[in-house]
């Protein structure tokens, strides 16, 4: 049996994809929101977290990493339900070291077989996520300007950011700029945009 | 039989909700994205639309109220699955005439009990979308003043938002000030974010 923690904000969405893996007769599904997940994996002890990275809680993947994997338990996987055009998500499950990658575009077979192939410890990567992946990697912000970036997209202006992050007003404007420059944007609000869209901020 | 359509850009969600659905012996399920639903209703003939109305694709909403209901046939009820923190989608399947609202934070049972409310043709709404409903009708901005902030919200300048919308310059920041007043926001930045937070945009 392999024992499958599914984590997904939503209630009712948790609910369906239970009820779609519950078909399976080798699975053993259980289900958390992301507020919950460190302490049911803790419980649980899974051999496959199935976590959904465009959840506003899915912030909290760092927390779930350790208690997934135990302190002296076999290693659990990770696994994470992600679209191509959100390249921000499908990066952090990757610096999470996350084993599988499942496109939310993808039919249900493809998610049965991901959970059995990272269940035995090999990677899965869903070929239509490869595009993400690409830019992903070609992430063009330094972890400051996504910071400046960050408080921009919140509302905050040129002062406050200044203020927050212990810098000159002059220093903002031009990692505003930098930021504008390297994003192909046409201006501060369009930068903003195209980062929201791919999931960076 | 009540045969229910369900309507959700991602195939995984999609067939997720189906197989929840399908455990129902008295429901009949078919499923289809946004784009192909209006020509989905029209060859299935649903007594009951099912649709993710926060999906990017649910700007189609419109697209879909005719061929669902019928030029002849018996109505089809629409039930929308949303949530109370995004007050735009709830006003906008209010808007297409949806008989039921049901939250993505609900058990999958108020969903079940939702569909055979609905396909009776009776009104079912979830107590827990009561704040969303309040903040869709308290919704301060009028079309104009949405066109203004869409616009700006995608990256245009006060030059072509005055351009795309035929108005002075002095017009459209007159509108950019009303927003950002009428919305509580701190500047135009804050106004976009806060509009978009709630679905409006």
């Amino acid at each position: 049996m392999i024992r499958v923690l599914l984590v997904h904000d939503g209630c009712l969405m948790r609910s369906a994809l239970a009820a779609l893996l519950g078909k399976e007769s080798d699975l053993e599904v259980s289900g958390s929101s992301w507020r919950a997940a460190a302490g049911q994996a803790r419980s649980v002890r899974p051999h496959v977290c199935v976590v959904d990275v465009e959840c506003p809680g899915a912030v909290m993947l760092g927390t779930l990493v350790g208690p997934a994997r135990g302190a002296t338990g076999p290693a659990c996987a990770l696994l994470a339900l992600a679209t191509a055009a959100r390249p921000g998500p499908l990066r952090r499950a990757f610096d999470a070291g996350a084993l599988g990658y499942v496109s939310k575009d993808a039919g249900p077979r493809r998610l049965v077989e991901a959970i059995r192939q990272v269940a035995a410890g090999e990677r899965f990567v869903d070929e239509s996520l490869a595009f993400g992946f690409l830019q992903a990697a070609e992430m063009p912000l330094t972890p400051r300007e996504l910071s400046v970036l960050r408080l921009a997209a919140e509302g905050s202006t040129i002062a406050e950011i200044a203020r927050k992050l212990h810098l000159s007003l002059g220093t903002v404007r031009n990692y505003m700029s930098a930021i504008t420059r390297k994003t192909g944007a046409r201006n501060r609000v369009d930068a903003i945009r195209k980062s929201q869209h791919a999931g960076w901020v």
